[in-house]
């Protein structure tokens, strides 16, 4: 007689709130090295992959998501030809940059291999086969490693690894010392952008301190943020450069899509009007932070 | 040794779907004529008004959907002095119509008296006593039907009754025949602006619904919408006028704010920027929309 | 921060009452042509078998559930040699008959091949090979119409089937017409068990009209139940038989046992002592009964 | 369109498992200095008490709970005058002993006066008014400072608090020296009964120590358990005495309930025979019991 539903992920947000999930059928759970991994279907959201108890990507909308965190990075790059992403075991964070005809070589670099597999298995309408595409090579270790070992010039870095609101390899990714390591990796009219947090006013702590470390290390910053529906809030993503820019107006973005012949079903001149604007409440929040992330003084944030 | 929360409260959005929030105390609880009304403490939002098992207003963020609700229609027309708003029970819509001191004669139509006089007593943050403002008028009674026998003009109508998603008596407040009662009683550079329910894609089917009714009626349109955190989704508003008109630019919109001496948390130019620009996914969605809700044939629309 | 379980199983009992259990891990979830399945591993029950969104049986204590339903009918017939089982997909049941060196031939019917065939593979512990036993025939058939089709006399049946709370095939295997093809089943000294329904008072309508019916067609009808932690009540059972007899002494209960050379956990004289033993307020609600089940009238009784 | 119920209490048993209750009302919450309260309506066991978020007593079947701890020790001492109850604060403890005519003087012992007097507005079917009986002494005290300074004997003592798998005051009320204590204070034919905690095998560790500890100091101790359908579980008592005697027969309780005149829902001779009489696997287990509550070792037990 009672409820058809039986089987429910509980993503808890705080000691006081949860999003609860109805679950068609769970495909795969399991326990890497690094975190905890389900993947499983829902009615609502098609497939979804949660780490660590957290959702972490919908079938249905990780398009929003991941278009923007990678396309206003790849426009405002003239003609980006080596590309580096760090995280965004999906593969749908390199779909997107592979829609770019100048990429030339596109480096990836992940922790969690067991992810990455299971991804590249269970998840194939995120990465729709960009892992084997040929300008794409594969690493398996810590981003900062990689990094501090690797030359080479990038022109545009994406970031997509979770925010440090816990313990974990991740929090050394949001640090002052780590974000001049990435200046000093981009070339000459370079672009970084990272996922960065719920900016949901109740939850932006996180956000708010990764806006303000960046901006003692780069001179163009641009916090901006998108609505995710299966996230059941507003996601953070920054922009960022090693050189003073501006921010493309709506026409120029529009141009840039349709020059780049990009397909696109989210991003565009207006969307980018929408998620660059900020509201007043939120723009205070963020000037009043003081918060640096350091190497010296690691701690989770919210 | 488990989990220190025991009371938590459910809002299903759907079958699959839900919210939980976790109570400190429960305030109020009671049916009246026309539907279920809770009024709880949390940790995270504060006061929660709960009509029907659907969170409807929090204190720590309904600035959000008050300011995001009133001030565009308010702000568009040159010297609002006769405002009507209907449904608003909480008091806070009068709350930020009152800010203005062109306001003559602010009269609210709210169905439901026993909401009203609670939220008079428990929701006081809310209203900050606005119901004992000398320019306010409480009628309870049907909106429509009060709409039908008043034949003064408003300049500005404010609806703020919940969205046409189940049977009852809000239905007929959304209807095509109901917008050309509405354009009749506005005064010549009158404005409507109306809470027009979930934008986000899955639950996205009552507001674009709402947006090509309105668009048979009146000549300029503009739907837009507004992250509430308590919510867990953006919420959309439709602004319109009988006559075509143009959005003011984010510096007019500043410009207005100070020039009418307003005190806002949310609201301002770039808030406008933000809140009026739609991701392209949503505006294609909106464009392919082709039911107009009809007096004729009324079904809950979701 | 918050609860590190997230994967819930919410078996709903009514409306407004339900009991959740934390799954460690999903082992099967598939629908067969007669219901929805589910195996999942949790912390507290070890193993557990959801039929229909209900737990069915447990890991930790399947055993007092299975001992309960087999060993008062077995141990009162003086040597049973020829056993039926209808129902009992997981082949514990089998498991507890096959203990008596008594037995010659176990004959088995079950509707659902499936369920069957996953429990022999993922519920090891539950059937200990038991399916594998020369003296075991397995059907996949309904109860009834091998009943109606079979003229051999049975020393014992045992019917393991879901109780008629819903529709469904099983509501035909509760009936007053159902239980004479039973008795004409029985051999002179025999004995029929079934499991029938929660007995816990709020949720004893099930139970109750299974024992009025049962009265209705044999002479010796005896009500009793077992609390099963995992079922989070107490569980009814009925034994019967077609002539006048006498429950055994808790000493001779005991002998039985001992002269048997069964290894129980659960089943002993005094915990038959226990279990046939009711208490008065189920007494007088189990007196009060008057209603039938009647393959004319059937309908799902809760 | 989903579920109607929307305010549950949850329950938690174990990290991993919950019980889950619909709420109608409700009626009060509050922190005392010692606890946290919730007297609430629900559809399925009427009103509820929870203290610290555990059910403690429900309308529909406290009667089960109250019976079973208060006849086997009142029935079984020839005619009690002057009777202790410890803890017990719903007032339905004191209902059931003064059932009894031979009662001349009833002390009840509670800690928490606050709940106390809540119940006694609230909870009114189930004390019934017996804090209004004149035999009646209330005492808002500590219960083992209270022995301590009263020379006096019991012929019967009732103890009705919580079990000790938690933190707090009633850690004290289940040692070793306590229960010296309890036994220095009854009469030649004095009788001891306490509330035990669940019997349930996967939380009987409470129940288990304390009946170890209790054979450590009495001669006569006999667990017994009884099913309570709002707890979901088997509750555990222990009856103790100073002196050896045997537990009566079904038909001389039967006898005893009769001459004194008793209505009683639940208990009588059969009852008695099914609660005192325990299964195989908890017999087992408690036989094993090593552990013994002492106030030099004081720990939550669970």
């Amino acid at each position: 007689m009672p409820s058809e539903k039986h089987k429910w992920y509980i993503d808890h947000t705080s000691p006081g709130t949860a999003h609860i999930y109805g679950i068609e059928n769970y495909i795969r759970s399991f326990q890497t090295r690094y975190q905890q991994v389900e993947i499983a279907d829902t009615e609502m959201f098609g497939r979804l992959l949660f780490l660590d108890g957290k959702v972490q990507s919908a079938e249905s909308d990780e398009y929003i998501y991941h278009e923007a965190l990678v396309h206003p990075a790849m426009l405002m790059h003239p003609a980006p030809r080596r590309v580096l992403v760090i995280g965004g075991g999906e593969g749908a964070t390199l779909r997107e940059v592979l829609k770019y005809q100048s990429v030339e070589e596109l480096i990836m670099v992940d922790l969690d291999k067991e992810v990455v597999e299971n991804c590249r298995k269970y998840l194939e309408s995120w990465h729709q086969g960009s892992f084997n595409d040929n300008r794409v090579t594969l690493y398996f270790m810590d981003a900062r490693e990689y990094l501090e070992n690797e030359n080479g010039a990038f022109d545009v870095i994406i970031s997509d690894v979770p925010e440090p609101v816990e313990e974990g390899p991740a929090l050394k990714l949001f640090t002052n010392q780590y974000f001049e390591l990435i200046k000093s990796r981009l070339s000459e009219k370079g672009m970084f952008s990272l996922q960065a947090g719920d900016t949901s006013m109740p939850f932006i702590a996180s956000h708010s301190a990764i806006n303000n470390t960046l901006n003692k290390v780069m001179p163009f910053v641009r916090p901006y943020r998108a609505f995710v529906p299966s996230y059941n809030t507003e996601w953070g993503f920054i922009l960022s450069a090693p050189a003073e820019m501006e921010l493309p107006s709506t026409s120029l973005f529009d141009k840039l899509v349709e020059e780049r012949k990009l397909e696109l079903q989210y991003f565009d001149g207006e969307t980018a009007r929408a998620i660059f604007a900020l509201p007043k409440d939120m723009r205070k929040r963020l000037e009043e932070e003081t918060r640096v992330i350091d190497d010296n003084h690691l701690m989770p944030i919210y």
